[in-house]
């Protein structure tokens, strides 16, 4: 059975994890800084020494291309991202690049000419420090003029970036494509699943969606010794009470749904005086619309009954909300079968991280799939997935596409 | 029987809330402030149109003196303070500086030659806008030079108000008094226990002694998606376990004890990461060092038992404690008396905020009662104590006055 080259995949995450490394072995990578224009020229040059074509699009996605004889009006897309967070890890989107990459390079050195072109993309930015999932908005025709203001960056720091790799907020603008059949994404779980599960590969049949509430509680400032405590409207302790109960009530009635309050605000904010006001963040995630409804109505009428028992005032306001992406059942059984053909343990499960594949969903059957992280950890330069995880990603790349070369065709 | 005049009190409360006055019908009067400084130019003048005489001391407590003649070697004191807290009500403090005055000046017009010299007492920075308590904590010589280090101004400003009323940090130093036998303090309660319960009058047996604690619980920053709820060690989910539960212990087991927390903080603080660090501020009150101690070890049982229920890690610094004062038994049975005669109902309760009083305490028999506050509001522009009670709380001043004056000569 054909296989990928396990030393030079390895040999190029360790190359890619020099870019920008850390002293404490993560990596520094954020989009279209120094360290990313490296990474990208490192792609380039590593694309050019495979024998295979470049390509870079309006938004900078750049892309390794094996063609079909004659090229097919239609391709199929795989990749990940090179850039990472700010003190990020070294397999966060490098991995999954690298994998689309090899599996070209593989069958090119075989000499297996494909009966549609395919690509191994690198996107711009899924990151975020312009706006993240940047490069496929673009190329999926969902980025807009407006999207810029909501940019990270000033506007003449944006464009000095962009111009940096030969691009420009025009250029980003006019990059949508028409020509993509199929996307699968290998990517790195960050999160502890499959390593206590002890399978290989998890194979993702819904990126969540994410609504995020900024809630209010108000009750009533007073001083912190002379208001007997029963007659207190004490806004911290409606937070403290939804918080609590809003943890239990997604694990009993909305798992694998899950939320979070991150930030938290208490005002006037003094030893000496009872919270008038309490601010925080909520955000919850769930794979459907349908369950995120669910779980919304359950989380406002929790805010409503701890309001009441405190006697508070409680408003809250959305900001916009990502919205989930179901996978392609045909890529996800293109997955599993090329799974099986390996001998490598799989299951289905959510993705609870965005990933570009959530817009390439939009305008190709997609999917996309997990190989287990050490601890959990990601976002973080102790992120690590064993050399055998990696092997196997590439490995189930490798033969997803030619998968789908066969069902597609 | 003598009584007090109750329109010139009256006029005079009115005049007093014409200076700072803020157009909401509080005033905002922080100590040494230009507001400050013309209520202490009114109340100088006020003294000598009532043809009492008149002390400025070195920490800037101005005095109303009536002498005994001979005059007394030891003095007999009352009063309160002038000083506001930002935005705040016209009864705190101002009725007991001016319910001494009156009291005075009533026994000065009846031709009362008191046995023991009496005086109506203006404490400097009550309420804290250089550090509370100042002028009181300066006459019973518990002012030391490293508290100006904890000024809550710099050293030029500081020092640039003190003179502007004649005096400096060395005066202040040096203000330290031996002679006052009595202390007694009119106050407005400041909470709503006298108005509930129908009662004139509070008096007061203890003034709580206050505990804060910096508390911070550590747990582990992770991502809000990828990290399974079950494997979070979230600190806000500890810091919420702990704030519900000390609100019911103390309320169940250390009641009419007091605790709140005031403000709070999560780290590192966005919608996608569960809180790996939460700080908060506890406070808690009580009547007695006893009683304090068994709070503080429930509290802190409590937080070690929080904390590792969600895994977490704990730590707390205290900050510098204020101690419980008890009232002197001699004073209160004057209150008492005094209250009799007049027909006033009274009853004993704990001071849960500080006051002067409690310096008093340290080099004097002192005592201090409460008149009620309309819906226990207070450091609030919506302060308000009726006027049956302003004069009710002026005529028991004049009478404690006199019954000291038989128990004490």
């Amino acid at each position: 059975m054909i296989k990928i080259n396990e030393n030079r995949l390895l040999q190029d995450l360790s190359e890619l994890g020099r870019i920008g490394a850390t002293a404490d072995g993560g990596v520094n990578r954020p989009a279209l800084t120094l360290a990313d224009i490296e990474a990208r020229a490192w792609y380039q040059r590593a694309i050019a020494e495979a024998g295979l074509s470049y390509a870079i699009d309006g938004a900078g996605n750049q892309s390794a291309i094996l063609y079909s004889d004659p090229p097919s009006p239609k391709r199929i897309l795989a990749g990940s991202h090179l850039d990472s967070v700010p003190e990020g890890g070294r397999y966060d989107g490098a991995l999954g690049v690298l994998a689309a990459l090899e599996a070209l390079r593989v069958m090119r050195e075989n000499s297996l000419k494909p009966s549609i072109t395919l690509e191994a993309v690198n996107f711009t930015d899924e990151e975020g420090a312009i706006m993240g999932l940047l490069g496929s908005r673009a190329l999926c025709g969902q980025l807009s003029a407006e999207d810029f203001g909501r940019s990270k960056l000033e506007a003449a720091a944006l464009n000095r970036r962009l111009s940096a790799v030969g691009i420009s907020q025009e250029t980003m603008l006019a990059a949508r494509r028409d020509d993509a059949l199929a996307w699968v994404e290998l990517h790195i779980e960050q999160g502890g699943r499959l390593e206590s599960s002890g399978i290989d590969i998890g194979v993702v049949d819904a990126i969540v969606g994410i609504r995020s509430l900024h809630v209010r509680l108000s009750g009533e400032a007073a001083h912190a010794g002379t208001k007997p405590m029963s007659q207190r409207r004490d806004a911290l302790w409606g937070a403290s009470q939804f918080i609590l109960r809003a943890r239990q009530w997604v694990m009993d009635r909305h798992s694998p749904g899950v939320c979070n309050v991150g930030m938290i605000d208490a005002k006037p904010g003094a030893f000496n005086i009872v919270p008038a006001q309490v601010d925080f963040a909520l955000e919850f995630r769930h794979g459907s619309e349908a369950a995120l409804d669910a779980m919304q109505a359950d989380l406002v009428a929790l805010l409503e009954e701890c309001a009441a028992e405190f006697d508070l005032g409680v408003e809250y306001e959305a900001t916009p909300p990502a919205h989930p992406a179901q996978m392609s059942e045909s890529v996800m059984n293109a997955i599993e079968s090329a799974a099986d053909r390996l001998g490598l343990s799989h299951q289905r499960m959510l993705s609870f991280a965005g990933h570009d594949t959530q817009n390439m969903a939009r305008i190709a059957a997609a999917a996309m799939y997990f190989v287990p992280s050490v601890n959990g950890v990601s976002h973080n330069p102790g992120e690590c997935t064993s050399a055998a995880d990696c092997v196997n990603g590439a490995n189930l790349m490798l033969h997803t596409l030619l998968e789908l070369l066969k069902t597609l065709d």
